[in-house]
C-alpha cells in the first residue's frame, strides 16, 4: 500500500518499539520509513495532538484481552483527537531464537515474552516445553530484542514477524497462539475530523462517540439507546468506563454503524443533547483489515 | 466485626501476599486467622471452587482503574460460583519506611509500589520525590516486604496500613493519594446461591447478572434493557467483556437493583429467555461498606 496521504516531511507514531503488533498494523497502511516509535501509548497521542507527527497508531481492543483501557481513557480525559482510520491485524505468534541457536531450539533453557502472548500460546507451551521458565517482557519485541542481545544463551521470544525481522531471529515454529481468530484492533488519530484517503478498506463506516449520561437517572442508558434503535441504526460495540469521579460513575463509548453526517445521525445526536447528555464524537472512519 | 458465619476450620482465601487492599477488605469481615493468601485472582477462585475453602474474596472494579478484566471473565469463562457479599473498601495510600530509616525518609533514594499506586501518587511524588526512580513491583504488598527485607537501603514503599503493620514498617507520610473517593469493591464467592449473614450491610439489595446475546440480533441489547425499563427495575452498572470468540463478539454483565427473587424480577428472567438470551446469575447479594 504505503501512504499516500503523508507528504515526505509527515511521519506517523506508533506504539514501539520496532516489531511490535502496532509497528505490523502500522506498516499495513504507512511506508516503514514514515513511522516514528513511542514508548508509551499517552506518548503516542501527544505526539499527534503536538502535532509533532501528523497521525497515531495505538491498540485499542484485543478480542482475548478486551478493550485497552489507557487509550479509551486517554482519550476522554486527555485529549481531543479524531479517529481517521481503524486497522484489524491478526495476532499471530511464532517462537523466535538467536540464528546461532537456531539448531538447539528444541532445548531451550528460558522463554521470554509479553504476559499476553504467553497467555496465547500456553497450550503450545505446555505440550513442547512443560517445565521451561517463561518470563514477562514489557511488549514482544522487547523480549525478540533480549534474545538478540544475548546470542550465546539457548533462550527463545514468543513474537510475531516483525519482530523476527527487525532483531533478525530466526522463526523455529510458526503459528503457535491457540486462538486462531484472534485480531487487535487499532486507531489512527488526528487532529482533524477527516478520513483517511487509502484505498482498500471495508465499505461500512462506523463512528465512534463517548457518552456522559445526565447525573443518575433511573433507565438512562435505556434511552440512549433508544435514540438508535427507533432509529434502526445498529451499534457494534458498549462499554462503560469509569469517569474517575467514584465508584459506580461511568462513560459509554459507542460504535455506531452509521456515518456521523447522514441525517438519521444528526437527528440521533440532537436527541441525545436534548437527553442532557455530554457526547464527545472522535468522528466517522473506515476499516482497513488484512 | 469477625467471621460469625465461620465454624473454626472453616476459612477464606484472599488475593494475597499479606497486605493488600483485598487482604484489608477481608478484615472487614472476617477474622485474621481466618483468612489464607493466594497468589492469584485464579487461584482464589479455584480455592473455593474446589471447596478448600468456604468463601473467596477478590478484587472486581476500582473507581479509576476499573473492571478488573481478569476476575470478571474467570467467573463468566470458568467458574460456577455466586456472590454473597461485596465489600467497598477506600483506597488510602501511605509513604512507608524500615524503621531504621525513619529519621531519613526525606532523602529517599528510590520509591516502590504496584504502578497503579505509583499513579495514584502521581501528584505527591511530583511534588515531593521529584526525579526520586519510581519501581514498579506486582502488589503494593510486596514493595512494602521489599523495604522490610533491605533495612539499610535508604528506601520507601507506597502501601497501605496493613502492609505496614504486616511487614512492621514505620507510616512517615499518610493519605498521599491524589483522589480521595477512590474506592475498589471486592466480591465474596461461594459454591452456594446464599448471603453473607452478616450484620452491618447496606439495605439496597443487589443482583449480577452475566448475559450472552442472541448472535448479532441489531439492537438486542436494547431489548435487553427494555426488560428492566418498563419494570422500573434500576441498574447500577453494565459492562462488555469479550466473549474470546471473535473481535465485536461479548457478554454484558448487568448490576441489577433488585433481589432475584422479586416477583418483577421473576418475570424480568423469563422474558430474557423468551429472548434468546443466556443469563447467568450470580446471585443477590448486600453491600458492606467501611
Amino acid at each position: 500500500m504505503g501512504g499516500s496521504l503523508l507528504s515526505q516531511d509527515q511521519r506517523v507514531a506508533y506504539l514501539g518499539p520496532k516489531g511490535t503488533f502496532t509497528h505490523l498494523a502500522a506498516q499495513q497502511l504507512f511506508l516503514d520509513d514514515q513511522l516514528s516509535s513511542y514508548q508509551s501509548i499517552p506518548a503516542c497521542i501527544e505526539a499527534v495532538a503536538s502535532k509533532r507527527v501528523s497521525y497515531a497508531i495505538v491498540p485499542l481492543e484485543n478480542a482475548l484481552e478486551g478493550t485497552v483501557p489507557l487509550t479509551i481513557d486517554y482519550l476522554f480525559h486527555e485529549a481531543e483527537l479524531y479517529v481517521v482510520g481503524e486497522v484489524l491485524t491478526p495476532i499471530e505468534q511464532h517462537l523466535l531464537v538467536h540464528p546461532q541457536q537456531a539448531k538447539n531450539w528444541e532445548t531451550l533453557t528460558d522463554i521470554y515474552s509479553h504476559p499476553h502472548a504467553l497467555a496465547q500460546c500456553h497450550k503450545y507451551l505446555y505440550n513442547h516445553f512443560h517445565g521451561v521458565p517463561l518470563h514477562e517482557t514489557a511488549s514482544t519485541a522487547a523480549a525478540a530484542k533480549y534474545i538478540a542481545e544475548h546470542p550465546n544463551e539457548c533462550i527463545g521470544a514468543i513474537g510475531n514477524k516483525a519482530a523476527a525481522e527487525t532483531y533478525k531471529l530466526k522463526i523455529v515454529e510458526r503459528y503457535i497462539h491457540d486462538f486462531h481468530f484472534n485480531h487487535t484492533r487499532f486507531f489512527i488519530l488526528a487532529n482533524e475530523n477527516q478520513r483517511l484517503l487509502q484505498q482498500g478498506h471495508e465499505e461500512q463506516i462506523k463512528t465512534t462517540l463517548m457518552i456522559e449520561l445526565p447525573s443518575d437517572r433511573s433507565g438512562a442508558l435505556h434511552q440512549i439507546l433508544s435514540v438508535f434503535a427507533w432509529r434502526q441504526i445498529n451499534l457494534s460495540k458498549i462499554e462503560s468506563r469509569p469517569l474517575k469521579t467514584g465508584l459506580g460513575d461511568y462513560f459509554f463509548t459507542l460504535d455506531v454503524l452509521e456515518d456521523e453526517n447522514a441525517p438519521m445521525m444528526r437527528g440521533a445526536m440532537e436527541e441525545l443533547a436534548a437527553l442532557d447528555c455530554t457526547v464527545k464524537t472522535l468522528g466517522s472512519y473506515f476499516t482497513y483489515k488484512k
